[in-house]
Protein backbone atom coordinates (compact mmCIF):
# COMPACT_ATOMS: atom_id res chain seq x y z
CA UNK A 1 0.00 0.00 0.00
CA UNK A 2 2.99 2.53 0.42
CA UNK A 3 3.11 1.94 -3.93
CA UNK A 4 3.32 5.21 -6.11
CA UNK A 5 0.75 3.56 -8.12
CA UNK A 6 -1.52 3.04 -4.74
CA UNK A 7 -0.81 6.33 -3.85
CA UNK A 8 -2.34 7.66 -7.34
CA UNK A 9 -5.46 5.26 -7.04
CA UNK A 10 -5.75 6.94 -3.39
CA UNK A 11 -5.17 10.59 -4.76
CA UNK A 12 -8.02 10.02 -7.31
CA UNK A 13 -10.15 8.04 -4.93
CA UNK A 14 -10.60 4.78 -7.13
CA UNK A 15 -10.43 1.72 -4.95
CA UNK A 16 -9.53 -1.40 -7.40
CA UNK A 17 -11.80 -4.54 -6.38
CA UNK A 18 -10.52 -7.84 -6.03
CA UNK A 19 -9.61 -8.95 -9.15
CA UNK A 20 -13.22 -10.47 -11.09
CA UNK A 21 -12.73 -13.97 -11.69
CA UNK A 22 -13.49 -15.52 -15.02
CA UNK A 23 -16.79 -17.61 -14.67
CA UNK A 24 -15.94 -20.60 -16.67
CA UNK A 25 -13.00 -22.88 -17.53
CA UNK A 26 -10.14 -20.18 -18.27
CA UNK A 27 -8.18 -17.22 -16.17
CA UNK A 28 -8.37 -13.95 -15.67
CA UNK A 29 -4.63 -13.77 -16.99
CA UNK A 30 -1.57 -15.41 -18.25
CA UNK A 31 1.96 -14.33 -18.00
CA UNK A 32 4.74 -15.33 -20.44
CA UNK A 33 8.29 -13.55 -20.03
CA UNK A 34 7.48 -9.87 -19.30
CA UNK A 35 3.84 -10.24 -21.15
CA UNK A 36 0.51 -10.51 -19.14
CA UNK A 37 -2.26 -11.45 -21.23
CA UNK A 38 -5.30 -10.40 -19.52
CA UNK A 39 -9.15 -11.85 -20.66
CA UNK A 40 -11.74 -9.86 -21.34
CA UNK A 41 -13.40 -7.67 -18.84
CA UNK A 42 -16.96 -6.57 -18.77
CA UNK A 43 -18.72 -3.68 -17.66
CA UNK A 44 -19.89 -4.09 -13.98
CA UNK A 45 -19.67 -1.73 -11.24
CA UNK A 46 -21.16 -2.06 -7.63
CA UNK A 47 -24.58 -2.36 -8.54
CA UNK A 48 -23.64 -5.18 -11.23
CA UNK A 49 -23.57 -5.65 -14.80
CA UNK A 50 -23.62 -2.18 -16.61
CA UNK A 51 -25.56 -3.64 -19.71
CA UNK A 52 -26.98 -1.92 -22.66
CA UNK A 53 -26.49 -0.79 -26.39
CA UNK A 54 -24.56 2.13 -27.59
CA UNK A 55 -26.94 3.97 -30.00
CA UNK A 56 -30.14 2.50 -27.72
CA UNK A 57 -30.15 3.16 -24.04
CA UNK A 58 -27.06 4.14 -23.55
CA UNK A 59 -25.28 7.46 -25.05
CA UNK A 60 -21.71 7.72 -25.46
CA UNK A 61 -20.92 9.17 -22.19
CA UNK A 62 -22.35 6.74 -20.25
CA UNK A 63 -20.39 3.85 -22.65
CA UNK A 64 -17.02 5.90 -21.52
CA UNK A 65 -18.07 5.56 -18.09
CA UNK A 66 -18.69 1.50 -18.72
CA UNK A 67 -15.16 1.60 -20.43
CA UNK A 68 -13.68 3.20 -17.23
CA UNK A 69 -14.87 0.44 -15.09
CA UNK A 70 -13.74 -2.01 -17.28
CA UNK A 71 -10.27 -0.27 -17.28
CA UNK A 72 -10.60 -0.77 -13.33
CA UNK A 73 -10.91 -4.37 -13.79
CA UNK A 74 -8.23 -4.55 -16.09
CA UNK A 75 -5.60 -2.98 -13.55
CA UNK A 76 -7.20 -4.67 -10.67
CA UNK A 77 -5.75 -7.94 -12.56
CA UNK A 78 -3.18 -6.47 -13.49
CA UNK A 79 -2.48 -5.58 -9.56
CA UNK A 80 -3.22 -9.42 -8.91
CA UNK A 81 -0.53 -10.43 -11.88
CA UNK A 82 2.18 -8.23 -10.00
CA UNK A 83 1.37 -10.27 -6.79
CA UNK A 84 -0.14 -6.80 -5.21
CA UNK A 85 2.45 -4.60 -6.39
CA UNK A 86 1.45 -2.01 -9.05
CA UNK A 87 4.70 -0.26 -9.14
CA UNK A 88 5.92 -3.64 -10.65
CA UNK A 89 3.49 -3.24 -13.57
CA UNK A 90 6.33 -1.32 -16.79
CA UNK A 91 3.38 -0.46 -19.57
CA UNK A 92 0.27 -0.77 -20.47
CA UNK A 93 0.90 -2.76 -24.15
CA UNK A 94 -2.53 -2.88 -25.80
CA UNK A 95 -6.25 -2.86 -25.38
CA UNK A 96 -8.47 -4.41 -27.78
CA UNK A 97 -12.28 -2.80 -26.62
CA UNK A 98 -15.40 -4.10 -27.99
CA UNK A 99 -18.51 -1.68 -27.90
CA UNK A 100 -22.33 -3.27 -27.91
CA UNK A 101 -24.11 -0.98 -30.36
CA UNK A 102 -26.06 -0.55 -33.08
CA UNK A 103 -25.28 -0.58 -36.88
CA UNK A 104 -25.63 3.24 -37.20
CA UNK A 105 -23.24 3.99 -33.78
CA UNK A 106 -19.84 5.16 -34.47
CA UNK A 107 -18.36 6.81 -31.76
CA UNK A 108 -16.85 3.20 -30.76
CA UNK A 109 -13.23 5.67 -29.55
CA UNK A 110 -15.32 7.89 -27.07
CA UNK A 111 -16.43 5.03 -25.55
CA UNK A 112 -13.04 3.54 -25.51
CA UNK A 113 -11.71 6.62 -24.21
CA UNK A 114 -13.12 6.18 -20.74
CA UNK A 115 -10.81 3.26 -20.35
CA UNK A 116 -7.63 4.54 -21.82
CA UNK A 117 -8.27 7.67 -20.15
CA UNK A 118 -8.36 5.98 -16.96
CA UNK A 119 -5.40 4.00 -17.61
CA UNK A 120 -2.93 7.19 -18.35
CA UNK A 121 -4.98 9.36 -15.42
CA UNK A 122 -3.59 6.75 -12.62
CA UNK A 123 -0.03 5.36 -14.58
CA UNK A 124 0.91 8.19 -16.74
CA UNK A 125 3.02 7.87 -19.36
CA UNK A 126 3.34 4.22 -18.88
CA UNK A 127 -0.33 3.87 -19.11
CA UNK A 128 -0.12 4.96 -22.64
CA UNK A 129 -0.66 2.25 -25.29
CA UNK A 130 -1.79 0.76 -28.55
CA UNK A 131 -5.25 -0.04 -29.34
CA UNK A 132 -8.38 -1.22 -31.45
CA UNK A 133 -12.10 0.12 -30.87
CA UNK A 134 -14.99 -2.05 -32.62
CA UNK A 135 -18.42 -2.24 -32.58
CA UNK A 136 -20.29 -5.53 -31.20
CA UNK A 137 -23.66 -6.70 -32.16
CA UNK A 138 -23.84 -8.62 -28.65
CA UNK A 139 -21.80 -9.51 -26.31
CA UNK A 140 -22.03 -11.54 -23.23
CA UNK A 141 -24.46 -11.16 -20.19
CA UNK A 142 -25.65 -7.95 -22.41
CA UNK A 143 -22.70 -5.74 -21.31
CA UNK A 144 -21.97 -2.33 -22.80
CA UNK A 145 -18.54 -2.64 -23.49
CA UNK A 146 -15.87 -5.56 -22.97
CA UNK A 147 -12.16 -4.80 -23.06
CA UNK A 148 -9.00 -7.20 -23.00
CA UNK A 149 -5.53 -5.89 -22.41
CA UNK A 150 -1.71 -6.81 -22.52
CA UNK A 151 0.23 -5.41 -19.94
CA UNK A 152 4.12 -5.41 -19.51
CA UNK A 153 5.34 -6.17 -15.64
CA UNK A 154 8.93 -6.59 -14.61
CA UNK B 1 3.22 -40.66 -31.60
CA UNK B 2 4.44 -41.78 -28.21
CA UNK B 3 3.91 -37.88 -26.80
CA UNK B 4 1.41 -37.88 -23.70
CA UNK B 5 -0.58 -35.51 -25.45
CA UNK B 6 -1.11 -37.57 -28.51
CA UNK B 7 -1.88 -40.71 -25.66
CA UNK B 8 -4.42 -38.26 -24.17
CA UNK B 9 -6.23 -37.53 -27.18
CA UNK B 10 -6.49 -41.17 -28.31
CA UNK B 11 -8.04 -41.47 -24.77
CA UNK B 12 -10.66 -38.96 -25.93
CA UNK B 13 -11.01 -40.06 -28.90
CA UNK B 14 -9.92 -37.18 -30.50
CA UNK B 15 -8.60 -37.29 -33.88
CA UNK B 16 -6.74 -34.12 -35.11
CA UNK B 17 -6.93 -33.71 -38.69
CA UNK B 18 -4.06 -32.34 -40.65
CA UNK B 19 -3.78 -28.70 -40.04
CA UNK B 20 -6.31 -26.95 -42.17
CA UNK B 21 -4.37 -24.43 -44.51
CA UNK B 22 -5.88 -20.71 -44.81
CA UNK B 23 -7.39 -19.84 -47.97
CA UNK B 24 -5.09 -16.80 -48.54
CA UNK B 25 -2.36 -15.20 -49.18
CA UNK B 26 -1.47 -15.50 -45.11
CA UNK B 27 -0.45 -18.85 -43.33
CA UNK B 28 -1.44 -20.66 -40.41
CA UNK B 29 0.94 -19.86 -37.50
CA UNK B 30 3.95 -17.25 -36.86
CA UNK B 31 6.17 -18.19 -33.95
CA UNK B 32 8.28 -15.36 -32.59
CA UNK B 33 10.53 -16.84 -29.60
CA UNK B 34 8.36 -19.26 -27.71
CA UNK B 35 4.95 -17.70 -28.75
CA UNK B 36 2.97 -19.06 -31.60
CA UNK B 37 0.15 -16.92 -33.10
CA UNK B 38 -2.66 -18.71 -34.82
CA UNK B 39 -5.06 -17.44 -37.31
CA UNK B 40 -8.74 -17.57 -36.16
CA UNK B 41 -9.86 -20.77 -36.76
CA UNK B 42 -13.65 -21.43 -38.20
CA UNK B 43 -15.53 -23.98 -37.27
CA UNK B 44 -16.00 -27.10 -39.55
CA UNK B 45 -15.59 -31.19 -39.30
CA UNK B 46 -15.72 -33.96 -41.39
CA UNK B 47 -18.94 -33.01 -43.06
CA UNK B 48 -17.89 -29.31 -43.69
CA UNK B 49 -18.64 -26.06 -42.40
CA UNK B 50 -20.41 -25.32 -39.49
CA UNK B 51 -22.48 -22.66 -40.50
CA UNK B 52 -25.56 -20.51 -38.68
CA UNK B 53 -26.29 -17.77 -36.16
CA UNK B 54 -26.60 -18.00 -32.64
CA UNK B 55 -29.77 -17.11 -31.44
CA UNK B 56 -31.37 -17.88 -34.57
CA UNK B 57 -30.70 -21.37 -36.02
CA UNK B 58 -27.97 -22.23 -33.53
CA UNK B 59 -28.62 -22.60 -29.58
CA UNK B 60 -26.00 -22.71 -27.07
CA UNK B 61 -25.20 -26.49 -27.02
CA UNK B 62 -24.74 -25.98 -30.99
CA UNK B 63 -22.41 -23.06 -30.95
CA UNK B 64 -20.18 -25.05 -27.82
CA UNK B 65 -20.13 -28.27 -30.37
CA UNK B 66 -18.62 -25.61 -33.07
CA UNK B 67 -16.37 -23.96 -30.98
CA UNK B 68 -14.89 -27.30 -29.93
CA UNK B 69 -14.41 -27.94 -33.41
CA UNK B 70 -12.59 -24.79 -33.80
CA UNK B 71 -10.47 -26.28 -30.59
CA UNK B 72 -9.28 -29.01 -32.05
CA UNK B 73 -8.22 -26.89 -35.64
CA UNK B 74 -6.33 -24.62 -33.16
CA UNK B 75 -4.82 -28.06 -31.35
CA UNK B 76 -4.12 -29.35 -34.82
CA UNK B 77 -1.80 -26.00 -36.08
CA UNK B 78 -0.21 -26.00 -32.63
CA UNK B 79 0.90 -29.24 -33.19
CA UNK B 80 2.12 -28.30 -37.16
CA UNK B 81 4.00 -25.63 -34.99
CA UNK B 82 5.95 -27.84 -33.08
CA UNK B 83 6.92 -30.25 -35.80
CA UNK B 84 4.48 -32.81 -35.01
CA UNK B 85 5.18 -33.30 -31.00
CA UNK B 86 2.52 -31.62 -28.48
CA UNK B 87 4.69 -31.80 -25.41
CA UNK B 88 6.81 -29.28 -26.89
CA UNK B 89 3.35 -27.32 -26.14
CA UNK B 90 3.79 -25.51 -22.71
CA UNK B 91 0.76 -23.06 -22.39
CA UNK B 92 -2.15 -21.89 -24.14
CA UNK B 93 -2.31 -18.14 -23.62
CA UNK B 94 -5.28 -16.38 -25.26
CA UNK B 95 -7.88 -17.17 -27.18
CA UNK B 96 -10.55 -14.46 -28.87
CA UNK B 97 -13.59 -16.17 -29.77
CA UNK B 98 -16.20 -14.69 -32.26
CA UNK B 99 -19.44 -15.89 -32.18
CA UNK B 100 -21.80 -15.21 -35.19
CA UNK B 101 -25.25 -14.33 -33.63
CA UNK B 102 -28.28 -11.99 -33.38
CA UNK B 103 -28.41 -8.92 -31.24
CA UNK B 104 -30.36 -10.26 -28.77
CA UNK B 105 -27.76 -13.46 -28.10
CA UNK B 106 -25.79 -13.22 -24.52
CA UNK B 107 -24.32 -16.26 -23.96
CA UNK B 108 -20.96 -16.09 -25.86
CA UNK B 109 -19.35 -17.35 -22.90
CA UNK B 110 -21.13 -20.48 -23.39
CA UNK B 111 -20.44 -21.41 -26.59
CA UNK B 112 -16.36 -20.84 -26.75
CA UNK B 113 -16.30 -22.78 -23.26
CA UNK B 114 -16.93 -25.60 -26.22
CA UNK B 115 -12.95 -24.67 -26.89
CA UNK B 116 -11.97 -24.09 -23.48
CA UNK B 117 -13.09 -27.28 -21.93
CA UNK B 118 -11.62 -28.92 -24.98
CA UNK B 119 -8.24 -27.43 -24.43
CA UNK B 120 -8.36 -28.01 -20.78
CA UNK B 121 -9.59 -32.31 -21.07
CA UNK B 122 -6.52 -32.86 -23.26
CA UNK B 123 -4.07 -30.58 -21.71
CA UNK B 124 -5.26 -30.20 -18.15
CA UNK B 125 -3.25 -26.71 -16.62
CA UNK B 126 -1.23 -26.34 -19.44
CA UNK B 127 -4.82 -25.59 -21.35
CA UNK B 128 -6.12 -22.71 -18.93
CA UNK B 129 -5.81 -19.59 -20.97
CA UNK B 130 -6.90 -15.69 -20.51
CA UNK B 131 -9.50 -15.14 -23.29
CA UNK B 132 -12.11 -12.96 -24.32
CA UNK B 133 -15.43 -13.96 -26.32
CA UNK B 134 -17.80 -11.62 -28.38
CA UNK B 135 -20.27 -11.41 -30.69
CA UNK B 136 -19.97 -11.19 -34.33
CA UNK B 137 -23.09 -10.19 -36.81
CA UNK B 138 -22.13 -12.13 -39.67
CA UNK B 139 -18.36 -14.37 -39.75
CA UNK B 140 -16.40 -15.80 -43.19
CA UNK B 141 -18.38 -18.19 -45.34
CA UNK B 142 -21.19 -18.03 -42.87
CA UNK B 143 -19.67 -20.01 -40.00
CA UNK B 144 -20.99 -19.96 -36.35
CA UNK B 145 -17.72 -19.66 -34.83
CA UNK B 146 -14.08 -18.31 -34.94
CA UNK B 147 -11.50 -18.36 -32.23
CA UNK B 148 -7.69 -17.47 -32.27
CA UNK B 149 -5.05 -18.57 -30.27
CA UNK B 150 -1.62 -17.42 -28.70
CA UNK B 151 0.22 -20.62 -27.45
CA UNK B 152 3.82 -20.92 -25.34
CA UNK B 153 5.85 -23.65 -27.18
CA UNK B 154 9.30 -24.51 -26.19
CA UNK C 1 15.64 6.09 -48.28
CA UNK C 2 18.03 3.65 -49.91
CA UNK C 3 16.46 0.68 -47.86
CA UNK C 4 15.47 -3.05 -49.71
CA UNK C 5 12.20 -2.00 -48.92
CA UNK C 6 11.59 1.58 -49.48
CA UNK C 7 12.78 1.08 -53.47
CA UNK C 8 10.41 -1.72 -53.54
CA UNK C 9 7.84 0.34 -52.36
CA UNK C 10 9.17 2.87 -54.86
CA UNK C 11 8.72 0.16 -57.88
CA UNK C 12 5.04 -0.14 -56.80
CA UNK C 13 4.60 3.56 -56.75
CA UNK C 14 3.37 3.36 -53.17
CA UNK C 15 3.85 6.52 -51.02
CA UNK C 16 3.41 5.77 -47.49
CA UNK C 17 2.06 8.75 -45.72
CA UNK C 18 3.65 10.24 -42.37
CA UNK C 19 2.26 7.24 -39.64
CA UNK C 20 -1.56 8.53 -38.99
CA UNK C 21 -1.74 9.86 -35.13
CA UNK C 22 -4.44 8.36 -33.01
CA UNK C 23 -7.62 10.68 -32.21
CA UNK C 24 -7.45 9.60 -28.50
CA UNK C 25 -5.48 9.19 -24.91
CA UNK C 26 -3.39 6.34 -26.81
CA UNK C 27 0.12 5.88 -29.12
CA UNK C 28 0.32 4.51 -32.74
CA UNK C 29 2.30 1.75 -31.23
CA UNK C 30 4.10 0.12 -28.26
CA UNK C 31 7.34 -1.94 -28.50
CA UNK C 32 8.02 -4.73 -25.94
CA UNK C 33 11.10 -6.43 -26.76
CA UNK C 34 11.42 -7.38 -30.34
CA UNK C 35 7.19 -7.68 -30.91
CA UNK C 36 5.59 -3.99 -31.74
CA UNK C 37 1.78 -3.74 -31.61
CA UNK C 38 0.06 -1.20 -33.72
CA UNK C 39 -3.22 0.20 -32.61
CA UNK C 40 -6.28 -0.47 -35.03
CA UNK C 41 -5.98 1.29 -38.59
CA UNK C 42 -9.09 2.81 -40.41
CA UNK C 43 -10.10 2.96 -43.63
CA UNK C 44 -8.68 6.08 -45.33
CA UNK C 45 -6.99 7.54 -48.38
CA UNK C 46 -5.73 11.11 -49.52
CA UNK C 47 -9.73 12.03 -50.14
CA UNK C 48 -10.47 11.47 -46.65
CA UNK C 49 -12.11 8.39 -44.61
CA UNK C 50 -13.42 5.21 -47.12
CA UNK C 51 -16.89 4.93 -45.03
CA UNK C 52 -19.46 2.74 -45.63
CA UNK C 53 -20.85 -1.05 -45.03
CA UNK C 54 -20.01 -4.06 -46.87
CA UNK C 55 -23.25 -6.18 -48.06
CA UNK C 56 -24.62 -2.55 -48.73
CA UNK C 57 -22.72 0.21 -50.24
CA UNK C 58 -19.21 -0.93 -50.99
CA UNK C 59 -18.62 -4.77 -52.48
CA UNK C 60 -15.83 -7.03 -51.78
CA UNK C 61 -13.56 -5.19 -54.23
CA UNK C 62 -14.38 -2.01 -52.94
CA UNK C 63 -13.49 -3.60 -49.18
CA UNK C 64 -10.53 -5.22 -50.27
CA UNK C 65 -9.40 -1.72 -51.61
CA UNK C 66 -10.21 0.04 -48.46
CA UNK C 67 -7.92 -2.90 -46.70
CA UNK C 68 -5.16 -2.36 -48.66
CA UNK C 69 -5.06 1.28 -47.35
CA UNK C 70 -4.94 -0.02 -44.40
CA UNK C 71 -2.40 -2.01 -44.59
CA UNK C 72 -0.62 1.16 -46.40
CA UNK C 73 -0.94 2.79 -42.97
CA UNK C 74 0.14 -0.13 -40.88
CA UNK C 75 3.15 -0.11 -42.96
CA UNK C 76 3.93 3.58 -42.00
CA UNK C 77 3.72 2.90 -38.23
CA UNK C 78 6.07 -0.12 -38.70
CA UNK C 79 8.06 2.56 -40.48
CA UNK C 80 7.92 4.84 -37.56
CA UNK C 81 8.68 2.11 -35.01
CA UNK C 82 11.70 1.50 -37.16
CA UNK C 83 12.75 4.99 -36.47
CA UNK C 84 12.14 5.49 -40.52
CA UNK C 85 14.42 2.11 -41.37
CA UNK C 86 11.87 -0.37 -42.99
CA UNK C 87 14.72 -2.97 -43.51
CA UNK C 88 14.51 -3.29 -39.60
CA UNK C 89 11.56 -5.37 -40.18
CA UNK C 90 11.34 -8.73 -39.46
CA UNK C 91 7.97 -10.25 -39.90
CA UNK C 92 4.45 -9.33 -40.21
CA UNK C 93 3.53 -12.04 -37.22
CA UNK C 94 -0.42 -11.11 -36.93
CA UNK C 95 -3.01 -9.21 -38.31
CA UNK C 96 -7.08 -9.07 -37.00
CA UNK C 97 -9.41 -7.25 -39.95
CA UNK C 98 -12.85 -6.16 -38.53
CA UNK C 99 -15.43 -5.69 -41.72
CA UNK C 100 -17.85 -3.32 -41.48
CA UNK C 101 -20.82 -5.38 -42.59
CA UNK C 102 -24.36 -6.43 -43.13
CA UNK C 103 -25.53 -9.73 -41.49
CA UNK C 104 -25.97 -11.71 -44.96
CA UNK C 105 -22.02 -10.67 -45.64
CA UNK C 106 -19.62 -13.93 -45.60
CA UNK C 107 -16.73 -12.97 -47.68
CA UNK C 108 -14.49 -11.05 -45.02
CA UNK C 109 -11.40 -12.84 -45.81
CA UNK C 110 -11.76 -11.01 -49.87
CA UNK C 111 -11.97 -8.03 -47.74
CA UNK C 112 -8.75 -8.38 -45.66
CA UNK C 113 -6.95 -9.79 -48.48
CA UNK C 114 -6.51 -6.38 -49.55
CA UNK C 115 -4.32 -5.64 -46.97
CA UNK C 116 -2.42 -9.30 -46.87
CA UNK C 117 -1.78 -8.57 -50.49
CA UNK C 118 -0.02 -5.82 -50.14
CA UNK C 119 2.31 -6.67 -47.45
CA UNK C 120 3.38 -9.33 -49.10
CA UNK C 121 3.53 -8.02 -52.66
CA UNK C 122 5.90 -5.26 -50.52
CA UNK C 123 7.76 -7.53 -48.42
CA UNK C 124 7.56 -10.77 -49.79
CA UNK C 125 7.70 -13.57 -47.38
CA UNK C 126 8.47 -11.38 -44.36
CA UNK C 127 4.89 -10.16 -45.45
CA UNK C 128 3.29 -13.49 -44.92
CA UNK C 129 1.13 -13.71 -41.54
CA UNK C 130 -1.33 -15.60 -39.14
CA UNK C 131 -4.78 -13.14 -39.38
CA UNK C 132 -8.13 -13.01 -38.21
CA UNK C 133 -11.00 -12.00 -40.43
CA UNK C 134 -14.34 -11.10 -39.06
CA UNK C 135 -17.57 -8.77 -39.50
CA UNK C 136 -18.47 -5.80 -37.14
CA UNK C 137 -21.87 -4.09 -36.83
CA UNK C 138 -20.11 -0.79 -36.83
CA UNK C 139 -16.39 0.67 -36.85
CA UNK C 140 -15.27 4.02 -35.77
CA UNK C 141 -16.23 6.91 -37.85
CA UNK C 142 -18.44 4.41 -39.75
CA UNK C 143 -15.51 3.48 -41.88
CA UNK C 144 -15.75 0.34 -43.62
CA UNK C 145 -12.61 -1.57 -42.31
CA UNK C 146 -10.25 -1.36 -39.13
CA UNK C 147 -7.18 -4.10 -39.13
CA UNK C 148 -4.54 -4.07 -35.81
CA UNK C 149 -1.23 -5.83 -36.30
CA UNK C 150 2.18 -6.96 -34.36
CA UNK C 151 5.09 -6.63 -36.22
CA UNK C 152 8.68 -8.05 -35.30
CA UNK C 153 11.59 -5.56 -36.02
CA UNK C 154 15.36 -5.96 -35.20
Amino acid sequence: MTGKIEARLAELGVVLPDAPAPAANYVPFVQVGDLVFVSGQISQDANGLIKGRLGAELDAAAGAAAARRCGISLLAQARAACAGDLDRLVRVVKLTGFVNCTTDFSDQPKVINGCSDFLVEVLGDAGRHSRSAVGAPALPLGVAVEIEAIFQVK
